[in-house]
């Protein structure tokens, strides 16, 4: 007989609330979030919330409320027994973009826990477990029992999103790209940060491309991603930092699948070339970050030369393996990093005018090698290991006509011809050296983010 | 192998147009419903559209196109056959809004025909099959042939939606209702026209209803509601004018399903009590508009004179009957229009003030009529034929405190209390006769309809 104190939500109120520009409570939030995993909504008012959200925006408590709720959706990993602190690295996504094969080594053997949930390639990025697929016998898809056991051995694992962790994301991912609610601030850092927050991370290290290879492409809007994701994530209790690095070209040497991992390897073992430099450089930067807030160094920088000292002496190399070893990979497959994929066709193309190779649209490269076979246009399709692009001249060089700008890997010489054209309009030359790019150019952490969102939010 | 001269439309890509403030040509708007009524495209993509549509709105051009789309999504009736003009009234929906029962006798008795498609109550509006159903044996659900073999006969027939008439509007109508997305002007105007438009109409007189009982609440969207229906049929080929009339009271004496078609035979008999001279004045504007456009009087003017010979000399009460009888109802229903259908509880609610009534919540009183059983909840809801309020008080009147106010009708006593409160608090008093209110404010035919169009959305 006593008075209810709480009534009932209905998805069709919350709804017109998004749609009439209100924004939603956490328990609001919560309703959508657990009956999205409970697959209680129907998906057409889901996709009218989405686009409602995605027309009037999501606050930023909205957005934390979305993200707590999302990661509170599933079965969560719980890295308490692991005895050290559990940091892991995120990056928006970008070509020739291997740092977690870097960084996981790096930061475990500098006494931090990785447990690094990976994905995907789609569109134009490619994806870490594809990559690693190109290593036989790896498994990604561990339980969460295993993933615990090969972080106990290595301090590190690279693994696949299990089915029972963030159920919802998996249905609002799928229908964000059905409806075209996928570019949404909001949107893409509670799903992200969800993921990561049930990882049950002490800290989090962000990678947000800028330049033309960016997921975003206005430098703004990166930028508000990045301090939002900081926000909300120290919000959820967190340390999180992220870093605005530049994806104006492709990282390091190659892009790819195994050329990829080959090229990691060889960074390990510390054969460097100078044309990987800045992979070298930001794997170092993205691993002191990690090792700091993972508590083992005073500062960031500290943490760089902890990094840097497990390169030198080789202990992440043997760690890297003894990761891959864990999770069933056959280690022969590094005895010959040139011989062990050998793609059906090669193409060496030269530079087609001399002059100082000024931009790269990174974006219509990663395009390139994803037709070449590494990457996939829907979701499920398999990918060649071979496939990929080996860039001879970087952004800065200066090129004669003629001399070799890039290897291209194919199955066969027909897939070859779409991407020499592609690789043909993303680059512009100058006779004039383009100025240079900081490889990081910014970096948010709690304070600066906060500063930042209140600036933004409050002029809007 | 011949070079495409259409790419193929993706549903996706033109959720995206319409996210982005795009406009969509009458191909892409055509794909849509075409595939809407094929129930090819899922209902989340379609959902995803309509919120975007509802946010960004829809241009004149975008309504146009989908009004005609929806048009001819099914099967069309062909007046062309019955030998005279096909005209129909129109009207947005109120409380007590009768007029449908006088105008389509009124305007056939003059020489037009009037092919009438109608609805039945959902929110707090009534519904005239509805009220029609209270007629024992009264059929509103024929056959286009049945449709066009009463019309032959007696120059009117009012029917329910056939299945195969307009699909697209039943899929989009019932998705909009779900997703939070039905008070559109765009979505409105093209849903409501499809079905008129499907019809075959030569001329259409739309009643758009202002103030407190109004579907949308604002005068501004009405007015533009009103101005974007006239243009879009004129340009769909159908003569069209929009009166807008007032709803800051329920229309004529009563307000429910048997006790409003009983007042209308009343007022075809001729015994006209003062309490519904707005009922009377209404419909014979509607029905001298309906005559003129439909060809048979030069003005309006003359058509209403027209309209009120015919009901001053019975024959509009004749063809209503035979409608009613060939429709298969039962014509002794109307021997004793007290007796026919007994409440099971009575109330006379006394004025509980003196005062004139200075203003009414229409929309409120419209609640408390559905609430004593004359309305439903979800579609598909039995109605209770008796159930209702004749009110004895109109806006401007002076009551003193104890005389009747208003008569409720319903099953039991247990369902009168709500409705009680509902009224009472429907119901301003004031000291003063409050200011009359024009019961036709305004007008729009094409010209002004184009010109405040292109007022309004210049100015925007």
């Amino acid at each position: 007989m006593s008075k209810r104190a709480v009534s009932p939500l209905h998805m069709i109120d919350l709804i017109r609330k998004k749609r009439d520009g209100g924004a939603l409570d956490p328990r609001e939030i919560g309703f959508i979030v657990a009956a999205t995993a409970g697959e209680s909504i129907p998906l057409e008012q889901l996709s009218a919330w989405l686009m409602a959200a995605w027309l009037n925006g999501l606050t930023i408590e909205e957005t934390g409320a979305l993200a707590v709720a999302m990661r509170d959706s599933g079965e969560k990993f719980d890295p308490s027994r692991l005895g050290k602190q559990a940091v892991d690295k995120h990056s928006t996504g970008g070509v020739g973009d291997k740092t977690s094969f870097l960084v996981a080594p790096l930061a475990a053997a500098c006494g931090v826990a990785v447990p690094m949930i990976s994905g995907r390639a789609l569109g134009h990025t490619g994806g870490t477990l594809d990559k690693l697929d190109s290593i036989p016998g790896f498994r990604s898809a561990l339980t969460l029992a295993e993933f615990e056991a090969v972080l106990q051995q290595c301090g590190a694992a690279i693994v696949s999103q299990t089915p029972t962790l963030v159920p919802a994301d998996r249905v609002l991912y799928a229908l964000r790209d059905r409806t075209g609610t996928v570019e949404s601030p909001g949107l893409i850092c509670a799903s992200i940060l969800s993921k990561k927050l049930a990882a049950g991370l002490n800290a989090l290290v962000l990678d947000v491309k800028t330049g033309s290879g960016a997921f975003l492409r206005e430098r703004a809007d990166e930028e508000f991603l990045a301090a939002l994701m900081v926000v909300t994530a120290e919000a959820a209790g967190t340390r999180t930092v992220a870093l605005m690095t530049d994806m104006g070209e492709p990282l390091g040497r190659t892009a790819g699948n195994w050329i990829e991992v080959a090229e990691c390897v060889e960074l390990l073992r510390g054969e460097m070339p100078a044309d990987n430099a800045d992979l070298r450089e930001l794997s170092l930067r993205l691993a002191g970050w990690m090792i700091h807030l993972g508590g083992r160094t005073q500062t960031a920088e500290q943490g760089y030369w902890a990094a840097a000292g497990a390169l030198a002496d080789g202990t992440a190399l043997k760690l890297f393996f003894e990761m891959v070893k864990a999770q069933g990979g056959d280690l022969t497959v590094f005895d010959d990093l040139k011989g062990s994929h050998k793609p059906g066709a090669t193409l060496v193309l030269k530079a087609w005018r001399s002059g100082y190779v000024a931009a790269m649209d990174t974006t219509e490269l990663g395009w390139a090698v994803q037709r070449l076979g590494a990457g996939r246009e829907k979701a499920g399709e398999p990918v060649d290991a071979h496939a990929g692009i080996e860039f001879h001249a970087r952004r800065g060089a200066r090129v004669e006509e003629g001399q070799p700008f890039a290897t291209l890997y194919a199955t066969n010489e027909a897939m070859l011809s779409e991407p020499v054209d592609r690789i043909k309009r993303a680059i512009t030359f100058s006779d004039e050296p383009p100025e240079e790019i900081p490889l990081v150019s910014h970096i948010f952490a709690r304070e600066n983010a906060e500063k930042y969102l209140r600036e933004t939010t409050s002029s809007s």
